[in-house]
């Protein structure tokens, strides 16, 4: 069923295949009033497209976004906000070695099974060409949360072996891998150098940080904020775990280690990543995020056609040696419509309450 | 607004306080005519039970349920299932303790700013109580998938420091720990004697497999298999992390190691935990979670209450030195929530699809 | 699928058969701090009793109602509200001759062919009894519509050929028969004993007025205001037509004297009924909805049984010569959840708006 | 909040203004392998086009629909279809008349009053230039419903005080007012002139019809297939009341005249419009429309600016003198949306459903 729609205030619909005619969106709920600007949208976008530096695919698609309507003089007018990219690099490739054929970690096999059918250039709906339009969503969404005193950053903090030392994301923009750790980027262009010869991948950690949320966003018990992510992080292509604070750390922890207790002036930790039983709790959104390696890479690889034949496949095309470089600007992104559609949510049913129980310092 | 639901085809909607006079949920969708008594249920929630052993809190609940509706001479009639839990084991126990303050590492705190009031007898909503009704509601979900040849079977991997070797799903329902190592469970043991005496808790780490699936169940691009199952193992209480397959060990690894590759007989492994582009693939669904330790603790902590000033506090009554052991059954429960969702949802949209691709074993 | 909620951010689920343990509905997303009683909602439930009066069904239900959930120290948390009433009047009729055979004007035929199974037993699920419960949640909406300065009034305008001259509300809820106008309501008395003597049944029509909203509730282009009414009315039992102000008539209206011209102290005209392009305009909603006579008579009617073989058929028990009656608390309680379900979603996306354009004069 | 789709599994979400770059619809849940193709679409979209006779509006537009997305080598794959149409006819016309005016009749004065803002070309988003999309996607929705042997047909039954005497559907797609009575063509031809003439309007009475439907589709008790169908309906610009069946005039029958006896060879009578309990009897479907008459005349009008100022205005530009007539496949599209998505939703859950009932002739 219609399983192309997130979220339940702020609903960002996408539409589009990898080699057809264009992708889509449709962001229904964006309060009106909103300055919003193409050049908004694209700007978000130039930071994921492909073909931006040499580490990731070198497909050029131009990926200019076009508003097709809920902006009106320069504002959202609180109508559906259409967002279309014409697909313009779409390479009269041969496609027949893969038209039949399963690539291993590849959806094919499965897209197949599901629908009877599908279309196999490039991976058709399942390929990551779809994120475009999460980004281009989510561009909204952090306008809107930027008013709301809400940012929201995410770097590269694991690729292969490599782990970053520290996160200082005051650098994480200024370098291609997105990595918030300045001494980490030398050794990782050298491992993606040695993977390119391979012709092999490998995969990525992404953290991603939301501060300045105030207390009192999710809904228990089912759509809690930290649940929601895990959802919206998840299904971002290539995704394998999500984690909040603490993570797979905390089974180890004792618990009068994990409680981040409280004094007047904040919180001692944030063990829990800034939830607590599915809501915010003002301290910053810490959630972390496991990429697979690519699979789509030069290495022969076994696998079944159709027909239920063995045979060797390579899997042509240009492709990224770490997709998770460019998930960077897609996990702020899902991060982003997850925040915003909790912001609404609780102005929808909590608009009018007032306390007097102090909001203590992070 | 509304977050107590869960699923879209076979949606259950849960109330109830830890101390209020009653827990509930409708489950709406349940196809017709699958044989169903308060007894079917009643098994799963015995296992879930508090009190059932002495490693989990003393609580006595009979945790009786009621089926009010939905239900015609021992068969569901389509209609909306209504189950009932009272509770009997509320305590007039003094609250006055936790009535102004914010046990760290409690909902507490959260749920006063988002509601500017809160049921704190017990945590109220925030209260691993409501879990009892999500356990009910899988017990159906889990006789259905029973049908479709889907078996789920979840156990603890890991207590604190102690990881155990090898899954032997074969015992894990033998022993009060839901262990599937039987040679971790006398250390396990000796761990929570240690807690008990300590007055302090540790984290668990769960695994749960869910065997017998087709190919083709799951929603791309957000309604993906796996995005579901993350949301509804995010949402338990106390959850941290959810990995699937690989996980976080994806990471590391190279797509030369990663991509399962495929021969007539089958896949050659199974890294990708049973999904491919948010469908399952026929292969074992495989996922990991991190529970947090219990909060609740007898060492006392700093916090604050509700006008802000600081204060030490000692959570009092009856807890779990390891709240990861009781999670099992409801880890269970939630993946055959997400399960028999998409079953209906493959169903609906697919149901006439006819294809000649061969399905491999396993 | 799914089909026994209604509402998006104050959502109602409800559950029971006619004829089994009990009836009960989850009212999830009211806004917290509201004072609610037990008393409250059992005042509303009191006006739609079976057993009120001589002119209704004689079946004597105690209906009374218990909150679960979702209630502390008199306010509502946000929570989710669980409501219970206990069936107590099921009396061990003999089913036998509906059992297997299909009442004219029932559902029993067609519920037979959707799930293939059915609690005949005083028709289950299709019974009006389920309305109960929309009245008790009705009661809760309708006090957060109050503080919003919302009233909802309904009566009785028409029974059989017995139309009102003019609706006056001020005596409509001193009559058995919910009827605005007095003059009216002999004549319907006498048409009430003539139906009792004849074993047959009529019609009614109801109108219901709500007064006091602001401009601006409701969500083009599919989430109209005036287009969830007609679906929250028409999904009552025995509702056949629902109309908004002018209704039908406005097909013989011209342009020129249905377009409703404003002036700086209000509109002219309402035949808008309250609602322009899908939102409330400020003015008074009104609708007209047709309910069918009641099906269950004690005349003899032609019908088949599920083996498909012709007989004749006389529906005993007891009900209502005209169900009519008995629908207008329930249209209030249907109009309410629309209204305060657009209230909420006006709020989330549109509580910032700000803007100098005056609010006419009703 | 997001008010822009339709349906569950056969989900439609629409976007565009009427004087914006371009309309769009996104259509999400259409099983695979169904044919289709630009002209299946565009022979729908041809059949409601502005200016395809006189009696019509004379906006030329051209309505060429493109499919971006769903459709592979003339099929649909499972994945969601984007469909195009761009605006081509926006003259640079002066709206200096309305950007600050409420028009009587319009969603201007409540689309000021919801969102703050409003794109007023043309009407911007209360145009009924946004039901060309739902044309569109009721034409992918109609080929299924064909493919299960269901066909919906529509008609003008009533113009002013013209009522039809016979319902003859084999003319109906033969004239251009869509009245399936070939003699009440020519007076409401006559009566258009007058009303070009009178710069006025006049409202419509629509009929439609589904036959083919086997018993069993609607999910009672909120979703019933009468509900929805009121939803949808009800959604239409201008329409103002929907009824089934014998609808108010129910309201004066007996229920031994109204209930629909049944024998081994049908049904006796289809006062119930081919919907009982909620649910599909296998009765032909009859419904109701009323739609008001067009608010857009050139008689002078009084209205206020939104500045509270008492003003004339008259509205220009090119409009229909009976917007009804064009509504013809607005309703039939609408019809089709959702009884497609109560096929699904029947198939999801009831699929398994067998039973020896016999399905009566209608």
């Amino acid at each position: 069923m219609a399983g192309n729609s997130f979220g339940q205030l702020f609903k960002v619909t996408t539409f589009g295949e990898s080699h057809g005619p264009a992708l889509g969106a449709v962001v229904d709920g964006c309060p009106p009033g909103l300055e919003l600007s193409e050049e908004d949208i694209q700007q978000a976008l130039d930071r994921r497209k492909p073909g931006t530096n040499r580490y990731t695919t070198a497909r050029r698609e131009a990926d200019q976004v076009e508003i097709l309507s809920g902006v009106f003089e320069g504002k959202t007018t609180g109508t559906p906000i259409g967002l279309l990219i014409r697909n313009t690099d779409q390479r009269s490739q041969d496609y027949s070695d893969i038209k039949d054929s399963f690539r291993p970690g590849h959806a094919d096999y499965t897209y197949q099974h599901k629908y009877g059918v599908r279309d196999y250039r490039g991976g058709g709906r399942s390929s990551a060409r779809e994120t475009a339009m999460r980004v281009a969503a989510g561009a909204i969404a952090s306008k809107l949360l930027e008013q709301q005193g809400v940012r929201i950053i995410a770097g590269l903090t694991q690729m292969g072996n490599i782990k970053i030392e520290q996160v200082d994301w005051s650098t994480v923009r200024d370098n291609p891998l997105f990595c918030p750790d300045v001494d980490a980027v030398a050794p990782m262009q050298e491992l993606i150098k040695q993977l390119l010869k391979d012709g092999d991948s490998v995969g990525a950690r992404i953290r991603v940080e939301a501060s300045g949320l105030p207390p009192g966003w999710g809904e228990p018990v089912f759509d809690r904020l930290d649940a929601d992510l895990a959802k919206a992080l998840m299904s971002i292509n290539a995704a394998k775990a999500v984690s909040l604070g603490a993570g797979f750390d905390a089974v180890a922890q004792r618990g009068s280690e994990h409680r981040d207790e409280m004094t007047a002036s904040g919180f001692c930790s944030n063990h829990a990543g800034g939830v607590l039983g599915g809501i915010s709790s003002g301290q910053t959104v810490t959630a972390d995020i496991a990429f697979k390696p690519t699979s789509s890479i030069s290495l022969s690889g076994q696998t079944i056609n159709r027909f239920g034949d063995e045979q060797a496949i390579v899997t042509k095309g240009r492709h990224d040696p770490c997709v998770g470089i460019r998930a960077v600007p897609i996990v702020e992104a899902m991060t982003a419509l997850v925040l915003v559609d909790h912001w609404l949510r609780q102005r929808a049913q909590n608009a009018d309450v007032k306390h007097s129980t102090p909001v203590i310092t992070r």
